[in-house]
């Protein structure tokens, strides 16, 4: 929507919607850190409104900690249909944001809320980041390892709640995963300072389409040990009857890019699948790897190496 | 919504939403201005979607100005229904704000865009203030002059226009005055320095609305002079039969407080009709308020003064 208006001239914007970073960023006047700023919001993927906002925020503040960032403040975004929720589960989603926002350090200064057929919720964040040390999509380097530090297939899980055929456990570790922020892990990969060299979340257009922004953006080639991937239980299973609408736009939009081998197709719709507070996908100095994923495991950050970055080949490849 | 919501503990919130002021602010670390930071969005107001864009950026930034800040980035918010309007017309609006971020100097840094059932525009905006010289609606002083720098009336030509029976100079007043920014008119104010002692925007309350919420917040009583008020021209003719909702919502929430005399029922409808993209409403030191007026009209801003502040009394006083 945005990528056909006119230049910004602006010295300040070190980042913008032009390209496929996860936020903004803006140096500030005076000596502090500068702005990294996002904004997101969705219609309710469980039925529990508390539950609801806690993953709205986590989702919102993620693309602050992508981008090497500390979110520091929010503004709430909310609609509703009028006369058809009750206003305490109104104030559970507002709660749910909240208990999020606080265990993230981070002030909300207001919102606005429209009536809206549709509800709808979420945040816009700014956070801090010193601008010398943002990671950006465009950071990759041939030789790092990547590092997926949650497991895959929510889009899966969000679809089976839908149809009302989603094994208990299964959203239990869903929503478990969602609500996590991914503020430990980012804490933990800023300590390991330049040996850190990009980053993104894996959101809207799961595995293979951020993979695909590292790579066109770095200039590389992705290589995804698929049998490395973390796995949310089970969810392999149950793939191929609850795809969403956003992995069939997944795979038609990163598909041509993409060298999948002989990777079953269950396990391929879940490298498309659209996360939601989906896990940091990191570009790391390969030396570093095994350090980092033992460091994020020891804080119970499900962490693994799940591919490799390359010179040369198709944007992404799958074995 | 928020309210309700448990205390913050974070020493950098300046302004957050428990009071009923136009935008938070956050102190910034290091050595430069503090966060301004406001979100809004809203359906269409008028047929042209460049201008709805306008309109939708101007009312976004005017909140920042009302605070005595300067805006400097945005994130732009946007709902469309699918397949329903065309690609030129979304990019019609978004070139309209746009074109507003641009006049403001404003960088806008990324958004996010859903699929909706209403078409939904605006922006999340965060400008610098000195904190020290931050416009609450706390500031007004027994004594001073109150300055509106737009005529009212919007919203009763917004619901005319869905009525199809608005007259079409009235329109084109409307429009040029939701499509200016309150830029100028801040600027100047802020030349000013301590003789502006609070401020606010004329929106969704309408002027008896935000009237009161300075009374309240200052512990003072506004007296409007309503012969002196800037309105549309014509309007008042045809507020009767262009109610909006939130007139009405007006009338009941704020009526309570307000000693009308015996003000003429139309022009006491514009006098709660909620506003977009309206004037600023200033407190202001009596023996500069002429002089600042003067200095506003040069600029070719339509301020007037419009009423005074008393010490005891009503919340508001209108004549």
């Amino acid at each position: 929507m945005l990528s056909d208006l006119p230049p910004q001239t602006d010295p300040g914007v070190l980042i913008d919607f032009r390209t496929s970073d996860d936020a903004g960023v803006y140096r500030w006047p005076g000596t502090g850190p500068a702005l990294v700023q996002t904004v997101d919001f969705f219609t309710p993927i469980v039925d529990d409104p508390f539950t609801y906002g806690q993953i709205a925020a986590a989702n919102a503040l993620s693309d602050v900690y992508a981008m090497g960032g500390r979110p520091v403040t929010a503004l709430a975004i909310a609609g509703f249909p009028e006369k058809v929720l009750e206003p305490e589960t109104i104030r559970q989603i507002f709660l749910g944001g909240y208990d999020k926002l606080r265990e993230a350090g981070v002030a909300l200064l207001g919102g606005h809320t429209v009536r809206d057929p549709e509800v709808k919720f979420g945040y816009a964040v700014t956070g801090a980041v010193d601008p010398d040390r943002v990671w950006s999509n465009a950071g990759a380097k041939a030789g790092d390892r990547l590092i997926l530090t949650k497991p895959l297939g929510t889009g899966i899980v969000g679809t089976a709640i839908k149809n009302n055929r989603a094994p208990e456990d299964l959203v239990a570790a869903a929503v478990r995963s969602m609500t996590t922020l991914n503020r430990i892990a980012a804490g933990i990969l800023e300590t390991f300072g330049d040996a850190v060299h990009g980053a993104t979340d894996v959101t809207g257009f799961g595995l293979i389409g951020h993979a695909t922004e590292i790579a066109k953006a770095s200039g590389v080639s992705i290589a995804i040990a698929t049998s490395q991937v973390p796995l949310l239980p089970g969810v392999t299973a149950i793939a191929s009857v609850n795809r969403s609408g956003g992995l069939t736009t997944n795979r038609q939009h990163f598909g041509g890019g993409v060298d999948a081998g002989d990777v079953a197709a269950d396990l391929l719709d879940v490298c498309f699948d659209p996360q939601t507070s989906g896990g940091l996908l990191v570009s790391v100095a390969s030396a570093m790897a095994d350090t980092i994923v033992a460091a994020l495991r020891t804080a119970e950050v499900e962490a693994s190496i799940v591919g490799a970055v390359a010179a040369h080949g198709a944007p992404v490849v799958l074995r």
